[in-house]
């Protein structure tokens, strides 16, 4: 490999298991390429389901496992368990996840959506997009797949799109999120934040904007995605961005390249997309036009990527990439 | 049947037809399940037409008669009288329907569209939206399909959705509709007013209102579907629920129950969507994900339900439903 | 006199009171003119009184009795009872009137506001913007000014202004309303509806829109605004017109004559204002830049009017003319 | 053939190539009808192409030339040339075209789409939608397809459809154009401006309106699509129109018949569209619900004339009508 | 004199008049003062006049001439032709300007506002906001103040603020203006245009952008105020800047100095404003906090500049400054 | 005393200062009451202002300090350093504070406004609203009103009126603080984080909402005013709150009573404000109908309360409470 791959969103795991892989179709020149049966998880799969997307896996004791969400047939938006022995195949539990806390000031909430899965030193944390007199980052975490702990917010609303780094930088834990406000933002620039304890948090910096003042697929705002992958290069940030076209926002799938001591600090950003909504499960569903990225999984000897995105906001597709192509074409095509 | 049906848009003819019927597709667990030939109706039945949706069918002399919605290829909104032997294919007149109508002040409106049709007494009321100076509710009526009467606008502008109740009830004429505004309108709830003679309106009651404040199905807006049920739990109201994502409004259908003589009470009101945009006539069309229902057929004796229904505001469908199972699937969902 | 005044808002009363006056000022060649000492009714004038205005007065007794607007300093929209010999100073009950209601779903409104007041047959009836799951028309009515009955909500939601005729027109009552939406509509066309029980309303009518499609002071919505008067040359309607600048609305008022037997026929319509917002006390206060006329007394002998006005939403004023100016002035100044 | 053909976008050419051309199929009553095996030019045809759509086609040397807009994988709008030998199949240049400029102050402008070209006296004229500090339109020209030369801007911001004229009319150069503003405007009307010189630019006249106050499929905004066709009816101009739905904009391809010599002046309007959105590829894409027309070439010895349009905003298609017909259901179908 | 100033709206009439002129009060350090009897025109000076404001002032054989807005008590917008002794004291024709225009399709217009007047060559040219299917700018020419000609608009809807440059620059007339749209814009830049012929406008030229990103007086929209005066140091430029508050738009007055040749070309830009709405009558009126300069009146030999400006867009004031003082306030506080 | 004040924002300087103070005027009912001499600080104290107002003002060494905000004549919002001997008559250093700061990535900020001052244990706290990428909450210090120090911003954008409490609680710093958007924020919570080290901040806890789904004077949004100041009583927090009329926002003050160790619980809140814009100097200014408090000094034996709060975003006003009273009526007319 060119570049090599240092901490992933669960590296002690990782080796463990095969992850889910199709080479990319002969002929295609595209950097990262769908899975060729998508949708692997349909809205359906569970009986009180409307739609499960935008959802974060993890390798697992030699599996997979993971935080799904499901919005519910009320179109309630709820956080699932679930497991899979090949990254494609997955088991969803019927009932949402409940969590353990002994606050109840912030453990009644009501709406949660697009988790992402993070292990750092000793356990999984989940951090989500939860309600609590607006949406905010709500903050978790699991030893098991079984057992659910629940901290505090991270941050005062409004906010989404948490995302942790997998490890912690000078000694802190950092986390990338969006702030946002009450509905439909129409702006959203990347922030990146810092804690003592996973409780307080502060020294927040500036990441990036969108890409403003003409058309581009990220000139509405942007987001974090999947957990950072530290690489020889930088924290490889792969995040969503979005155009609001004249019928609606547009979701595309993009990557950059930041500083590995100071990770507000931009070093390769790619001006083009890796991937947008194209495929009919892509472009027609309950929200048309999306692809959100909330997970990826890399074989960190190969650079193989796995990506998890939601699609449409109704069902779950799978991409892949290399890690060095992907790395590579970051560099060449950067624009910041 | 666990649960008497004792009056319909249309008690007398009811019996005399067989109702368009298709089984529960095997492995469903849905309430409400889709003709496996949607849509019914395609978008260029007739010459003129750009689409035929959201329109009214009832049992007619053993066979079926309805007012239907057909947007020209001008985008205009129009009545057109139609009928058919199985409730399935239809025959609809190309020319829309013209109105005898004494006062030009209100026989000269240039738009109509949403029609539904009810037997009370000795006549069958059509209720529409109708243009004057703003959209409010038309009344007409017509003893055969043939001559077409209008009577007054029931309301002042803004309001859709106007449907009555299918006989009196304490010696008045009752009628659900949802007041607006001048555009598409972003709130709306359910009201019913009262009529001692189909012309002169008061006594106004709210019914139900959308339910906001978190994501649900039904969090934009709400408004009366077909004409309601009259059964042994209560009046079985099916009603349309919109819920806005950053693409635009996702429209679905549901299901309450609601008092029999004082019909402003809801009794029950089922917490999920009985059925909602997935099929692809559903989610592409002139106004993407979009299932209106305007029309039920009910089989008294056994409790089946055919239930039409606009989709994406381009073509008509049908789904089916059992009225047994779907009283205990509002009962046992219910949050009001 | 020129014209002839037949009905009024209280026929019976004016005749035995002095009615508010002063002359047209010196060099003033305005068709209404100020009372030289306003505001008659200062903001505070009762202890709890964040504001009074948009009020309605009529002869009663000899003296002067009516139905006032005053927010209190909770900002909550509030109607009190008050009284005046003179016309110019009042007296208001600190309390807001409780009104009698035997049903209780519509009689525990929490906000009323901007009433007219009206003499029909045996009693004075009170119309005012009520409080009913959004804004309509509220109706009651009063013998002596100690007593308030309520009585059904005149329409659904959502409509303010509603101005009643002060007799009925072939045998119904007539109602002049507003219909508007949820917020600060930016449009209104007058519309009048008949009731042949003051409960259930129908036969809608379109009166007037506003003048649109170029810059005019009613170039964004009206409403009507005392109760009109008839004359032999029809029905005297003074009415409020907005205009919205980059900074907000801007109201003015304005007048125009009604048909006797079809009042939604309208045969002149001054194209001119008749007063706006020119003192401080109209340009400055809760919300700057308005007048807003609710009631007129009309000595019929002489034609001498005195127009109580909200000014600013802040405060009341009062302004004069001469019927049979006005009359000409309408005539002679009118496009339809 | 009816009605003669006199001038269209490239006449001393056409005659030498065979036109793209399908039959009417079977059982269409369609005045224009769709090539069967479209889109004809896929969103990804060349590398950098995220979609090529709203393109020019001529005649050009026996075969066809264009200029194309294919925005790229970032998503910002470029013109790229190209070429066909039968008009369907067609390759484009992977750079965009670079423009010579003397004058750097217009020529480093950064977005470019919509084109159009059209031959008037010695050469290729090409009017697009460029940016400069807004959107307005560019005008340049080639003699050969290889070599571009940029002019300076018709008009100041804010513009699009900038649409020529194939003839001096009265010694003077027109120009068709629709007003905007910043966005996605949601008003929009026809005029026509002329010019001495191709730069200066005078002499504004309105065409016609959007079709507005009631549901119309060209109900927001219209603006000119192919260059006008001077036939002996007049000149036959083939344009797009929008309806706002709840979900967004729908645009829609429509005609019109404008007098020779003072071609401001619409003899007649045809009140159908001729095609809208049905076709997956027009209604799921990158903007849902688009077909835009921006070129045709026509036969002038048979009628026959292809069209070429936008399709989603994604890609191209084809679409095929008779000349004498289409002016004849202008004509029978006029509504000024 | 530091700086010469070398031609103004009218340079060959100014050294026959006294221009009104008050130095600066005692204690002051401002670089413009108003006259201390302000306004100097009231809202009702003549009639039919609602409010005077906006308005264009020059000497004129020995006296003063011009052309002004005063909406009318309908609230239309029109111009009157005025004359003043003094520059003081004016008097108005009471009935609008009447133009001298063959083409009917453009002289028909039905409201004008915000007018300027400037000599160039052999006549005084009047620009104003013209009303042509939405705001443009209309263009035309008086030699007396009598008799009044109306030439074609010079630009395409939608604009403001036409104002010329008072000679001919390289042998072409230049026009600033500020594009803009439908409404109360909130977007405006300020651009200059070319014509050989005072009919057709090309070489448009962007001269300079709001503020924007920070709190500014100027963030919102900035547009040309009086006709520019050339001075040694280039065109001495007193515009408009437009800040939105949360209770509206707040105008003050700038200043920028072009390139003599270029005039699209800032040297110099102050960054504060010279004068805000701070006095009674610019704080309170039809539209609170307004200051809109028009015109002004410059002694060559003094460098005392009278400058006419709009109040509240109710009155017209007068301010004063010293030419040379403003040159060096706008270098020494320039950012471009 | 009814009550004990036992923190306030400077508990040990208070008593050293005469503190400003005049008794309600005879006749006066309200709680709160102006002084009779304001503005006490104009919009052009110092030679670069175009106003000053929200600022705060703390008893420092027998005299009073504070820190102003003051927007240029750019209307560039920035912060000074002023003191007083009185607290009423105020000199302010013509050049802003300039921060001492190591990090310049958040000492380089172009905006700031709102200033609070709170002494916590050493030195005085200065929080404000700053730029960041959005404007976000300030914070700093000064041990003496020479020097100030900037510290890490307490959250990420987007904040506005950050507010401490003036001591600890179990351990921690705790903060009020108000979500806002990009803009004119229409919504608005106050909120409550806590801090172990003034740089972190986390454990965010909703205080209160507006009083929304009716008109009341703090329907859109409320915020933190002054540093809370302990009572005996719980907190006693002053707040504004903001009204929506169809002409823009009404700041109006509030107050509400906090508990001592868990200060998100609101244990009374008044359901009247104490003050809202009627003065000519609150109703007129940049911003119309604005009071906004930002500071409170009370003497602790006496109960006297001096509040010091922008007026019309202009200048600054005083007023006056008795802290007793202020309880007593926070408890008597509370409305959780």
């Amino acid at each position: 490999m060119k570049y090599s791959i240092i901490t992933t969103s669960n590296p002690q795991d990782t080796a463990a298991v095969k992850i889910p892989w199709q080479d990319r179709p002969a002929g295609s020149g595209s950097v990262m390429w769908r899975y060729d049966n998508n949708p692997i998880i349909p809205r359906d799969l569970i009986p009180c389901s409307n739609s499960i997307f935008n959802s974060a896996v993890v390798p697992y004791k030699g599996a997979f496992a993971g935080v799904f969400r499901a919005d519910s047939v009320c179109r309630n938006m709820r956080l699932h368990n679930g497991r899979s022995d090949d990254g494609i195949n997955f088991q969803l539990d019927p009932e949402p996840i409940k969590w353990v806390c002994d606050e109840p000031e912030i453990g009644e909430f009501v709406e949660s959506y697009d988790p992402r899965v993070c292990w750092i030193e000793d356990r999984y944390y989940i951090t989500w997009c939860n309600s609590y007199h607006g949406y905010t980052i709500g903050v978790g975490y699991t030893y098991d797949f079984k057992t659910f702990y629940q901290m505090e917010n991270a941050f005062l609303p409004f906010n989404r799109n948490g995302v942790l780094f997998p490890r912690k930088i000078n000694g802190k834990f950092f986390m990338l999120s969006r702030p946002s406000d009450t509905g439909h933002t129409p702006f959203g620039d990347i922030f990146c934040s810092q804690s003592p304890d996973m409780v307080h948090w502060g020294c927040h910096r500036h990441v990036m904007s969108p890409k403003k003042g003409k058309l581009t697929w990220e000139c509405t705002k942007i987001g974090p995605g999947p957990v950072p992958i530290e690489t020889s290069e930088g924290w490889l940030m792969i995040y969503h961005g979005v155009l609001t076209s004249c019928n609606g926002f547009n979701y595309s799938i993009g990557a950059a390249i930041l500083d590995i001591d100071e990770p507000w600090k931009v070093k390769y950003r790619a001006k083009p997309y890796l991937l947008n909504p194209r495929e009919i499960y892509e472009c027609v569903g309950d929200v048309p036009n999306v692809v959100f990225p909330c997970a990826n999984i890399v074989e960190p000897e190969t650079g193989r990527m796995a990506i998890y995105y939601g699609c449409a906001d109704t069902v779950t597709g799978l991409a892949f990439c290399n890690t060095d192509e992907l790395i590579d074409f970051v560099k060449e095509n950067s624009e910041l």
